[in-house]
């Protein structure tokens, strides 16, 4: 089976092309991004979205902002480029991995001032390590899956996909290193309400691949479990703190608590710069609020009546001690031995 | 506050007038229902929906029936009506109310064959009763609710409203007497895919008695939790077993698991008529599973790529242990003392 992998972000010459990932899965078009500005935008509407694709996609928007600042001396350059991260970090609070690339571009930007080939290297380094990363993540997540009878039938959450990240995807890099391996039996993908990212992107890619995957509404993991359907669970994340809490999308909190219940052991796939070091626990993480117009619609379509409230939470925070592993390209830790990995931070 | 009171079921002269709930919140329109082959039709395709409005319903459509039944003896008659009996328990499996208001009815047919004046003043008995117990079940739901220091926030799944009853309903009655009694702040609405009838129904009620209403992804509860916003969770049942477990939209079960880890109390508000005595446990309950339609659509708009598999159980059992008390017409009981109540039914 030949398969062109799914890559969310590319560099092409002089400009970035984005999948459109609001237009999936009804069509695959491409949005090209030559300003630092349309970069800032395709992050905050989520044309682009999954905290590495966000990272891979600011360190571009990075490089994008600095053919843009005109500047007679290295400190104007820099004092210029620092706009153009404030300006980026702005567009979503809670992937830390936007903070990680920024700051990461920062430093070569401080190292050489107004080297744009050096910058745009820079760039294209996180875009290729992401890539790596995804795969080593994907493999050491294999060997931590349990080992049942039969194949594995798995579950996940939202999109940790190809799409979310460089390529490769975190879950779904466990999930595509399982099907390579033979171990995979299925992929079962939650909706994930509001914004459908689980019906709309995860089924794609396995489609894409010809991964069995079958999709069920957010509230239906529960029974599954008790008809013995799921043997694992495995999502991403968008932040990780020092003690192995993880913010993830809306809804995992609420499966990592179903997944205990019926022992099933729940495992969150992310790379290193997923995780920060900063913060001591989940309670300190911004959990962004999005538009009520992704609860109160779906697509174009109005769900209820005039004259209901809202409350829109894009994300939620398990616990460390719902999680069995967590799954990093260095290998898979108990939440608790996470801080091991601090000094490759 | 003059309000309408929300009746789904109506008898009309010599017709039944059905709010077709599969068009709310856009529209409130009537279907009018002639023959009892229409009124099996409206609750297979869920014009009618909720078991105690099916039961109402199917309690109509069996004097629709003995209408229909040409017969020259009594023997033939009940044979006739056993025939409808059939055909009426074969829409939908899992609402035991169903099955309980035919089985009524054919005890009046039985003891006056070919009297329809006498079936028809029984299935408005069955009709009245129901608003009765509703409005009871409501009353004694407040007394049970926690005594918190401000007012409750309530949250529900699915709809148990006077939509899903012949008026007032079972969790949503325990709403409406709360907020009668100036207990409620507000309540949180589960959508409930697939078929969002907490988007479209629950919140469609709350509207229309003015009662402050916020809608909720299904996979929200668990952060809303965390963050305190929940201070009881009340949802109705299709079916409950002796024990105390009780089938209901799925979702439930989740939702339940999701209440426990919070000690948020989770009651069940149901008619004695939900109740099935001769099961002794919730796995004997037969789930139904619909067309994969609802999971792969929201309205007329697919939501995933061609290729993805699906399933769709649209029940699931919250067993007795998750339940801290299941609120019926003879007032709020413990899942173990509900068999109490087996020689009222």
């Amino acid at each position: 089976m030949s398969v062109n992998p799914v890559r969310p972000v590319l560099w092409e010459i002089d400009r970035v092309r984005l999948i459109d990932q609001n237009r999936l899965p009804q069509e695959c078009t491409w949005v090209e991004i030559n300003r630092s500005d349309e970069m800032a935008n395709a992050i905050t509407t989520m044309i682009v979205r999954g905290a590495p694709a966000i990272g891979v996609a600011a360190a571009y928007g990075m490089y994008l902002g600095a053919r843009e600042v005109e500047a007679d001396s290295p400190t104007e350059f820099i004092r210029g480029m620092e706009k153009i991260a404030t300006k980026l970090k702005a567009t979503r609070p809670t992937a830390v991995n936007l903070f990680w690339a920024i700051d990461k571009m920062m430093e070569v930007v401080k190292a050489q001032p107004g080297n744009l080939p050096g910058i745009l290297a820079a760039a294209k380094q996180i875009n290729a390590d992401d890539i790596r990363t995804c795969e080593a993540i994907g493999d050491h997540g294999v060997a931590a899956l349990p080992k049942t009878p039969g194949k594995l039938r798995l579950l996940t959450h939202c999109n940790a996909g190809a799409l979310a990240t460089a390529g490769y995807g975190t879950a779904l890099g466990v999930v595509r290193s399982a099907w390579r391996d033979g171990r995979l039996e299925r992929l079962y993908a939650d909706e994930t309400r509001p914004r459908l990212q689980g019906a709309k992107l995860t089924t794609w890619e396995c489609v894409q691949e010809g991964i069995p995957v079958t999709l069920l509404s957010d509230n239906m993991a529960g029974h599954c479990m008790v008809k013995g359907m799921i043997d694992a669970v495995v999502v991403g994340a968008d932040r990780i703190t020092a003690n192995g809490d993880a913010a993830n999308k809306i809804g995992t909190y609420s499966l990592a608590l179903v997944a205990q219940a019926h022992n099933v052991p729940f495992f969150v796939a992310a790379p290193l710069s997923t995780i920060d070091f900063s913060l001591a626990n989940g309670s300190l993480i911004e959990i962004e609020e999005r538009d009520t117009k992704e609860v109160s619609h779906v697509g174009a379509t109005v769900i209820c009546p005039k004259g209901v409230e809202f409350f829109n939470p894009a994300f939620d925070v398990t616990p460390a001690r719902l999680i069995a592993g967590i799954i990093t390209e260095f290998g898979t830790f108990a939440p608790a031995d996470l801080i091991q990995l601090k000094d490759q931070a």
